[in-house]
């Protein structure tokens, strides 16, 4: 999995620092995540294909999560778009975009498609042959959905010197990577643990941004590969992560910690404090393997 | 008047270069024109006060003049701003900036007053002491208004010699500057002409963008001290410019002729060109003083 911050800051865009936005890569599927003021020129600065996104997810409908993806709508019909756009997003969505479209008198001249989200219950709301895609309810001023990307299990991997052992046919390989025992022709059975490897774990990534402290989505990400975890603010004012429904950093540091996860994730910092850093010292105290989000980083894992 | 550049580039934001948005300053009085995404991360990057900006104009409601306005207007409120914000711009603003204020359910602390507009004459939309507004009617794919900015007409200035020589009370000052003689103790009228000189002429700014060419604004904006005009193509182009309803730079430049206006600035470019000094060119045939519009260009004038 790929993951390119665009934009990482609280509330307002500003000069260096850009809000919310994030390009996943999973298995060469792209999927835009969030979509602040100036996402598209984030877009371009760091190169990323355009006509590779078709899926957007959208947590929630505050300006610094969406305010950018009115221009983002318009900007692929000036490129010419044809093929379908998905966006996922609190109901309500729809209303807006399509007021603004209309309003400009600019209608796509590609298929729009619109997936209003309103279930108060994690729901899968996106799946294909390599990933799946599931809301977290998150617990913020309006409401708002984290998503956990799934790599759904891979094929086994074939084991090149015990087939060549047994001098077992190309046709047979397909069904070996599907998890099949072989009848070699005089009647033996090879068991395909024998013929085969298990597939790589499947990975999985939890985005969770806006929320107050909420330990009830560690059952649904426990374990994942790496999560993203809002840190509007430190502990020394987590009076105002409470008034405001953010997290301090040592509050997402307490959710990875119990969900178990690989790799923490911080962003989403207001712009109070003199340096980013803070957060994953603060971090750092209760979860060992935290990483910070910062416009234009890169990671993979 | 001092004209502050934010962006003057067609269509959609890019790394380099930004959609319509730009302010004038009249008599310290402060003016936002058009608001394309980026918008509010523009006004910082010039150093311009956020708190100075109480009038907002839109031209129409395509993306790239417009789509900065709901993060302007949240950002406002997370300023801590109090004071009233008057917006002026098609019928229809209302509701958009509305429905996006009310899905994220962040309504303004302070008083928000739009002013939709809807006539296809001309009209008076803002007037204090020292400027007016008026609108000009554009020809656009979409309902659009140009402005003019006009300075009223200031007091006359005192004539400090022939006041000395007089001896003229202070308490008359002001009569002298509102044009009126004054009557001596002895009974003699000194003319006004005598006591005080002409105001400086009134300036004014004439803003017109987006538009197809249309010589019937010629009227409204005859000898206005600077026009800015679009000019999306150059006359290659023309028939882009044509289906499009924009203006070609030596459209631009007949118009800014017929009108003798002091100074043409031109803008609001389509980025397929290699620079924008082929505008220049192509208007410099027609009009002798051209100057080009850039992201983050001052003008004085």
């Amino acid at each position: 999995m790929k993951l390119q911050i665009l934009g990482c800051y609280a509330a307002t865009p500003r000069t260096m620092t850009n809000p919310t936005s994030q390009v996943l890569e999973v298995r060469n599927h792209m999927f835009l995540i969030d979509c602040g003021e100036g996402t598209q020129v984030q877009l371009r600065k760091h190169k990323m294909k355009f006509s590779r996104i078709n899926h957007i997810f959208i947590s929630h409908l505050h300006g610094d999560h969406f305010f950018g993806l009115p221009g983002l709508v318009s900007t692929f019909r000036l490129l010419g778009r044809d093929k379908e756009l998905h966006i996922y997003g609190p109901k309500g969505i729809k209303e807006a975009i399509t007021l603004l479209l209309k309003l400009g008198d600019s209608w796509t001249n590609y298929q729009l498609y619109f997936h209003e989200l309103t279930s108060k219950e994690p729901e899968v709301i996106f799946e294909n042959d390599k990933v799946t895609v599931e809301t977290i309810r998150l617990s913020h001023r309006v409401y708002t959905n984290g998503f956990l990307f799934k790599e759904k299990l891979g094929e086994r991997k074939l084991n090149a010197e015990a087939v060549e052992k047994y001098k077992i046919d190309k046709a047979y390989f397909q069904n070996i990577k599907n998890g099949r025992d072989v009848a070699l022709d005089d009647g033996t059975i090879i068991s395909n643990s024998e013929l085969s490897f298990d597939p790589p774990a499947p990975k999985s990534y939890a985005y969770c941004s806006d929320t107050g402290y909420k330990p009830d989505i560690v059952y649904q990400i426990k374990n994942a590969t790496a999560l993203y975890h809002e840190s509007t603010f430190l502990e020394s004012e987590a009076h105002l992560a409470v008034k405001t429904k953010h997290s301090t950093a040592k509050q997402a540091a307490a959710i990875a910690k119990a969900a178990n996860v690989g790799i923490l994730i911080l962003g989403h910092y207001s712009t109070r404090y003199k340096s980013i850093e803070l957060f994953k010292e603060e971090a750092l105290e209760i979860f060992p393997n935290v990483e910070l989000a910062d416009d234009g980083k890169f990671f993979e894992f």
